[in-house]
């Protein structure tokens, strides 16, 4: 029977991959990355192929290596519960209220950033097109038009090359939305640099730039991550790129803390982007949470609120009335007024859904293919640098020779495109053509929102749909900090007004039609059908339209805008994390991967401390391996390893079980030189405290920087005292997807595998469990459990 | 250094209670409990405090032992293993399918029940009202205006005599809010009866009762318990109060789905309470999540949609055109239309949401000692039913004397009370008390929202607060379905008019001064002093005002309520379910309890069972003992138990741990009669499958109901095929806080405790932990962690 899936997939006992050990140099791929080929299983075929087919094009079934995972489990020594032994009931509180000013702060920096690069972006933009409009306005009558087109693309070209420029070069994490970087790090992921200062800095110029150098961008993305930057800043109370350290909060400096004040940044980040609080909420929560814990939500919508409020009364004063909150977030999509909807067009809208699935796919196949082609060739960071530039001066040019050659002239209005341009237009016309080019994405979003029935020809709309596509397609990837939601926003709103107006023709006498309403249910869907958001998404149009009325359509169409797009492939910030071969953990194990076991998914054979161990093995074993935690075990000789005494059904054990060492906690340790030979260890021991290991978090000398003598070397440690006793273990009889519960639930870095005795079989990190993807083949009716290679 | 908290509250070997053997008859409370002494951990004096005070008067210390724990962990035994080879690509799909479906149904059923209950509160109430009044009408010129009271006090009585008596005698669980419950529930307790068919009936009948019989509550508590008792049965495919079983989506029968469609439930109840979708899966989250799923809550909220259109849908009907969807929730607070707030008023909301706070927080407190009172004397069904009939007298009694003596004259406007009344009023005016008291409280609510300026006179305000507040805290709690957000809420709308209208007073010039505005803010800020409910309670408001405008003061009143009032106690929620000493478990470890060892929390000693065990022994301790899981071990003889040979130090264990087997596993197995002696027990045990465990779901025969022969009786049964052999397990060292989070994250059952050797230790269960409690008094500034009893 072909459908009994895995029926003869029993595990093997000595089915053990001893992946640290043997050297599998059969692979390499383009970037030099080593790749240890993969097992596939395929849930149709009855188990383990040996032969499977190895993609080596395919840059999305490689798993990098070069990611760690931060770890949210609490290392319980000794020293840490005579830590908490300590700690008073004033403390305790102490930092409850530290919590919250943190998290206040957050709230208000963030609202400040958001508002900086709002205003920057509006500033320079004023400048830049006032000064080309006036060229322009010139130009047409001298017909000197190629001399505004020169400048304007000089212009962008020069923006986005400072632009680019820094970001490739000085911090190349702060390249794109940003969005998908900080879903890595709230998934538990260690994504380098991702939340330095330096990559705030650059992230805040970088978008200034792209923006204002007329790339099909937006600002909100690089909003969310400078909240991010801000909330790890503040809450550790230092930068590294400046090198200094305020001493402040030193007991929230660890990963677990560390993550929960980026879910409030990030939150805060979305808050001031849409002035959409409870969105913001919700996306942290969306996108980062696995364990959803009250406080810690309240004190993440206090950031949200906070950062809301802030951003809106910099807003107002700068409108001339401090006390008019009526501007809550920078991207609000105006005030829809009367505007409603008969239920009847919820079939209409039901159709916009699928065209927002189908287009969202479609940008996204055709952007994986694009990063694929730049992760292979476009190594070189020059090679970065021009391609930005190279495709701003194409947008630059394309937007002025669509406007050239295909000119809407429509008679001005009372409320016109912010900068009209005249062009070949009769006196008192102007371009409409150009309206949709000559402002920043955002500006036109909100135009076609609310414009008045026919500003827009059918043809307009239909030529800067198919023409902005394209130009968004293949920004989103550059090496500069820009955004996704405005671009996506502003195609729907472009095809959605087309729909719209399509419909008038259809139906003439429909007065329910307003084009403005069909233009916010397209961006909804192309948004929908390019992000795949949820809940998140649906609340933050709700509270950026200010009225809930569009709530059950909205609803509606991002739910079809999902399933449709689903069927094709993932939303474009997983595809990037999978494309990036980052080890992220889904919300639940794979599909149909519970015949895989503990024995199968851990790595083996292990390295193991013992209890008592001599300083020269341990210096040795911390240079030779890469891993970053240690099972720390008695009864085992090193010296003696038989590997399974030659019997393939016994897997080879190292000693009982007792705790598990970190290595950043060993190269204190060393460092400290806590050596039992030590005249004055005890007192040393009594003396250490948890601040001791606290205060190089995040980053720990490497142990090539550690002196240790050669009379050292002969000296003992013993691990007990420090070691984590009680940390969570699995059977080697578990199940893949009970391992991938225990990580996901309580975010662990490593989990050693034992057997009924307690003796250390293997272990297995973030990597061994990211490495089982379950694919769905809707057309072959297939779920098929893939195993990807995980790059050196 | 009295600040040192615990610094000697080192964890001692020895330190061992042996719970489950000693008999701890020494303390007997009111309600014939039988109680365990606690042990009192101060934070402050150094350890453990053999003597504390234990106050036996103080209910809401007392945790009961009749509650058992749902079991949200997967049993991976060999048949579990084998059921999930035989499913096929095409049957996971399938599954996927019906769980939509499912919640689909979930959210359009919640929505007619809710449409029900809706249409006959108004039918009825329209026929009371219609009634009385025309009576009041004629005894006002002839002077029998007793005639009128008393019939309506009567009639009051008989509807409320009928709710109540329904409701104690058929399903007692369905009293109340349902609320608490649910929570209970969502959290892993397993509160009898409260999803069952039965229970739901009750409560719709029983809510109209309460409604329509004048008492001081509201539907929508009821609504949402609705809602997850329509989840309970719809996913299961059976009842066993009609018995009948329609063997659909039996694979839904387990603790984990049945869960996860009861948090639709009770999102698709909310969501028809408050025409609040996204509000209604906050709900769910805030109240009962412990691992947030995206797939999940994409599916909880597409049940809340579809119950907002539902009832939207059959709301249109009524109104005569099915496509106005004008109508989204049952409470909708009316159209606020361009009613804004300066932000300088901001200030006045922060006085309202500390009014709010202390007035919920007293609210609780007077609530909490009634409760305790209740739980304490009135036992009686009939005494229950008669205090319901009381209450209900005495509202109406109250009602129709404060309109009789304070009579607030008002001019007939264009939108009066419902039901205008003259009483005692010049001709072309009515009585704006009667008009307050003449209604159900939903429609007194709304039209405090609403009703012009000057409707009602200060003292009016006044004195509806305080008969309100003593009614509505008298109410909540007795033996009959009620909900409290509709009375709180009015109870804020009221103080907060009354607040408006003094700031009237005092600004006479002030154009912003609207009192309905100040009506809503009352009723957020009295709303969240009594539920503490968060971000799901802002949301809620928001959605149900239709209108973005008072998101931002919602919040903050909600905040500062929040806080004021959790200086004081807890939510009314979290009140009543400590009162009914439910073992329910926090976000998070209770503070300071990081000095507490798995040795102290675990049970001891334990009863195990060895792999191959007798069926006498087998059947002897299922009689003997209460639990529901055991831990499976071997190299354990259990006739030779010496208890830790004497040495204090030395834990007796129990022999190595290789698994656990529950209590309805071995019944079926008894039922089965999988004996190893038996000659067809190498077939028996190959047809054996899960769905022959799944059957009996959730209820198992007790196993006095089981026969087993004399003879059969030393025949043995082999565990090991059917034990989970990966369980999660614990060292004895581990603390406190690690042992909780894996219970609150994986939503377990129980945990086995181990040594080094992988050696049973004890056992912890959901009560072992429930017992540590924190309370933190912060007049004092001291945390203090506190044991609760457990009574039997």
């Amino acid at each position: 029977m072909a459908d009994d899936a895995n029926s003869e997939r029993t595990p093997l006992i000595g089915d053990v991959r001893r992946r640290n050990n043997v050297d599998f140099s059969n692979s390499i791929n383009d970037d030099g990355i080593q790749s240890v080929p993969p097992h596939g299983y395929d849930a149709e075929n009855n188990g383990l192929q040996s032969n499977v087919e190895f993609d080596i094009d395919d840059t999305s079934h490689v798993l990098s290596g070069m990611y760690e995972s931060l770890d949210y489990d609490v290392c319980e020594n000794q020293i840490h519960l005579k830590d908490k032994q300590l700690h008073s009931t004033r403390w305790v509180l102490k930092r409850e209220l530290a919590r919250w000013f943190i998290m206040g702060m957050i709230g208000i920096i963030t609202g400040l950033i958001a508002s900086l690069i709002d205003v920057s972006v509006e500033k320079i933009s004023e400048l830049k097109f006032s000064f080309i409009k006036k060229y322009v306005d010139q130009c047409t009558e001298k017909y000197c038009l190629i001399e505004p087109m020169l400048s304007w693309v000089a212009i962008n070209a020069v923006i986005v090359f400072v632009g680019s420029t820094l970001c490739t070069f000085i911090a190349p994490v702060a390249a794109g939305s940003g969005i998908p970087q900080i879903k890595c790090f709230l998934n538990g992921v260690k994504v380098p640099q991702v939340v330095r200062l330096k990559t705030l800095i650059v992230k805040v110029i970088g978008v200034i730039a792209s923006v204002v150098g007329g790339l099909a961008v937006g600002k909100e993305g690089p909003m969310i991550h400078s909240g991010a930057v801000v909330a790890a800043g503040i809450s550790q109370g230092r930068s590294s790129t400046f090198r200094f350290d305020l001493k402040l909060f030193e007991y929230f400096r660890s990963d677990t803390e560390k993550r929960d004040f980026v879910s409030g940044g990030a939150a805060a980040g979305v808050s001031a982007a849409f002035g959409s609080p409870v969105g913001g909420v919700l996306f942290s929560l969306e996108e980062g949470a696995s364990f959803w814990n009250q406080a810690l939500t309240w004190r993440i919508f206090f950031a949200s609120m906070l950062s809301t409020v802030t951003l809106n009364i910099i807003a107002s004063c700068r409108n001339g009335n401090c006390f008019n909150l009526s501007l809550p977030g920078l991207f609000n999509f105006g005030n829809f007024g009367t505007v409603s909807y008969d239920p009847r067009e919820l079939f209409f809208f039901a159709i916009m859904g699928c065209i927002g699935g189908l287009l969202g796919a479609l940008f996204i196949f055709i952007n994986t293919k694009l990063t694929v082609f730049r992760i292979r060739y476009i190594h070189n960071r020059f090679a970065k640098v021009a391609e930005a530039v190279l495709v701003a001066i194409l947008s630059g040019t394309i937007s002025f020779l669509t406007i050239l050659l295909y000119n809407d002239c429509q008679p001005m209005r009372a409320e016109p495109a912010t900068y009209p341009v005249q062009f070949f237009c009769p006196d008192g016309q102007y371009s409409s053509t150009a309206g949709l080019f000559f402002q920043t994405p955002e500006s036109s979003a909100i135009h076609l929102f609310h414009d008045a029935e026919g500003t827009y020809r059918l043809e307009t709309l239909g030529l800067f749909t198919v023409v902005f596509f394209v130009l968004a397609v293949w920004t989103y990837g550059l090496s500069i900090p820009s955004g996704l939601f405005i671009p996506s926003l502003l195609l729907g709103a472009a095809w959605g007004r087309l729909f719209g107006r399509s419909l008038q023709l259809i139906f003439p006498h429909a007065v329910w039609l307003d084009s403005g309403k069909y233009a916010l249910i397209g961006a909804a869907a192309q948004l929908g059908g390019c992000v795949r958001m949820t809940i998140s998404l649906t609340v933050i149009i709700i509270e950026a339209t200010g009225n809930i009325t569009f709530g059950l359509p909205v609803m509606i169409v991002l739910m079809i805008a999902k399933w449709i797009g689903d069927l094709f492939n993932e939303g474009i910030y997983d595809t990037h994390i999978h494309l990036q071969g980052v080890p992220i953990l889904g919300w639940e194990p794979p599909l149909m991967s519970s015949n895989i076991s503990a024995r199968e998914v851990m790595s083996h054979p292990v390295t193991v401390m013992r209890s008592r161990e001599k300083v020269g093995r341990i210096v040795d074993l911390l240079k030779a391996e890469p891993h970053n935690g240690f099972p720390v075990v008695q009864d085992f000789d090193p010296d003696n390893q038989s590997m399974g005494s030659g019997i393939e059904d016994v897997v080879q054990t190292f000693g009982t079980f007792r705790g598990t060492i970190l290595r950043s906690q060993l190269i204190v340790l060393l460092k400290l030189k806590v050596f039992l030979e030590n005249a004055d260890i005890k007192e040393k021991m009594s003396q250490l405290k948890a601040s001791d290991f606290r205060d190089a978090y995040p980053r720990f000398p490497p142990i090539q920087q550690i002196h240790i003598s050669p009379h050292e070397r002969d000296f003992t440690m013993d691990l007990e005292p420090f070691m984590n006793p009680a940390c969570y273990t699995i059977q080697d009889c578990a199940t893949l997807p009970r391992i991938f519960r225990l990580f996901r639930a309580l975010g662990l870095r490593h989990v050693v595998v034992i057997n009924y005795k307690n003796e250390v079989l293997g272990m297995v990190t973030r990597k061994d469990l990211a490495r089982y993807r379950a694919d769905v083949s809707l057309a072959r009716g297939k779920i098929k459990i893939h195993e990807l290679h995980v790059s050196k």
